[in-house]
């Protein structure tokens, strides 16, 4: 079977175990920020994944929440935004630049996650354009991304809205010239089917969750936009198969050797995420994923290196 | 008393506690990396502590211990050192730029204790001369450097040694235009004492420990070069001062309210290393130091703001 090089870049083998930098480098630096996803690249961590959502004029920006919260995001004034939940989708790209995503806010239960990150002061939420400007860049010429397609709750149903998220983010992927090094990725299996009509050079990557876990804690869940897999008969990689998949990519904690096994019988690369606990990494390791999706970079780059994997070739 | 502005770069007050990048950021990067002072420096932490040594040809480079060790250093051929601990005096600036410090080696004691620390290639010992150069870009204008002198315990008693390594870095530190951003910082207090002969227009900072600690597992102590102030009766803040220090730095567990009060007294910073576990961070806000020496920058600003603290002015 041909591949996609993006899939070859998602792969694995024998000694090799790709590294997935989630949102950048959450544990170290502001999430979907792009001093995060520069950071992952001069590491040598080369696959990025983070959130792509459309501001109301329509410009892909990203960022995780479909509505900014208090955790992380501070208005002009300098203050976190204090309860109020702005939609992405209801402002303006020059709104949005005006935000300051910075800092975590420790006052909050999300803020408390992720105690090593760095605190900065006038750090934008990033356009989808500047991360591609980023990786067009020769010395990050074997960077490819997991761009993954967030859904807004009140338009997951709306298929207006899906098809002009996917026209606008594929259109800037195509014009980036980076169609070969990109890989569209979401929760929402809706989303991807238009992304197989629209863009079918482009590989797909489907997650699932089959639960709620700790990692939706203070955050936008996404539990509500995948499809229910609650009888026990269906068959998780066989359902991303003949969706179209290239990559499965389950939770960690929802992954045994025998759906790993499946998922490759059905030529599906397997990356899960998210995985930051040095005893849950080893646990990946042991598995032999293809690849492991973490906010802590250079802590599964250890893990691998101690192991004898590496995750470039 | 008029103050060098380095020294006041260094100081805190009432809402300020200092942050500085222990040989960069070595719970993240590898340690005394340029990589490493660009990521420190690139989060807002504009104080960078590292060591200098003098290769054969008198050259000053960046690294901590006068001996390369297995536990960071791989050769030409990739390989970590294997057991051979080659004395930094006795090679030449070209042999060093041949070494890779880039991975922490996990079957050392040493290379354990930085698990989240990224595994690179290609990364060089760095020249002095690099880092001022670094420092020197308009964006890095309030950085300023804790540049420590290490000694080679071959040439601890050899006065032409240390005029010699005094005289090669204060000529660099001058030609950079780095004289008032820097301060010259040591545990080897003859060394300290050559400094103010040949270079009085750079402030001091004395390092003191009084005991082995788990800091020494795995590297060079600096315990043999450090004076001995066993007698209870010494008063280490009124030494400093007397030998005309602007700075006192002792190890976090040896500093207690009433020497950090009489160190005020006597118009010294009071700067404590290197303190990276969170309780001793807690710790040490409590005593309101006016610096702290950290492996993980972003972690002691996490700490810092939720305790209403700033880092700069």
């Amino acid at each position: 079977m041909s591949r996609f090089p993006q899939v070859t870049a998602f792969s694995g083998d024998a000694d090799t175990i790709r590294v997935v930098g989630h949102r950048g480098a959450r544990g170290i630096l502001p999430e979907n920020s792009l001093i995060g996803f520069d950071f992952a690249l001069s590491i040598g961590v080369d696959l990025l994944e983070f959130d792509v959502l459309l501001t109301r004029d329509d410009i892909p920006v990203i960022t995780h929440n479909h509505e900014f919260h208090d955790s992380a995001v501070r208005g002009p004034d300098g203050a976190f935004l204090n309860g109020e939940h702005s939609r992405v989708a209801s402002l303006t790209i020059s709104e949005i630049e005006r935000l300051d995503i910075g800092r975590l806010n420790t006052e909050t239960e999300y803020g408390r996650r992720f105690p090593d990150q760095a605190q900065m002061d006038g750090v934008r939420v990033p356009r989808l354009s500047e991360l591609l400007q980023l990786v067009s860049q020769p010395r990050y010429a074997s960077a490819c991304l997991m761009l993954e397609l967030k859904s807004d709750p009140d338009l997951a149903h709306d298929a207006a809205a899906r098809e002009r998220i996917v026209s606008v983010v594929c259109d800037e992927v195509h014009r980036a010239g980076m169609a070969d090094r990109t890989l569209l990725h979401s929760f929402d299996w809706a989303l991807l089917a238009e992304c197989r009509r629209q863009a079918p050079d482009i590989p797909l990557s489907f997650l699932t969750q089959l639960q709620e876990n700790e990692h939706d804690a203070g955050e936008d869940s996404s539990i509500f936009v995948t499809p229910d897999f609650g009888n026990p008969d269906t068959s998780v990689p066989d359902e991303v198969s003949k969706a179209g998949g290239s990559l499965w990519c389950p939770h960690f904690t929802e992954l045994d050797e025998n759906s790993l096994a499946h998922a490759r019988e059905l030529g599906l690369a397997v990356a899960v995420w998210t995985v930051n606990d040095p005893d849950d990494i080893e646990a990946m390791i042991d598995l032999k994923v293809d690849a492991i999706v973490t906010d802590y970079p250079g802590r599964v780059q250890q893990r691998l290196s101690e192991r004898g994997f590496c995750w470039r070739r």
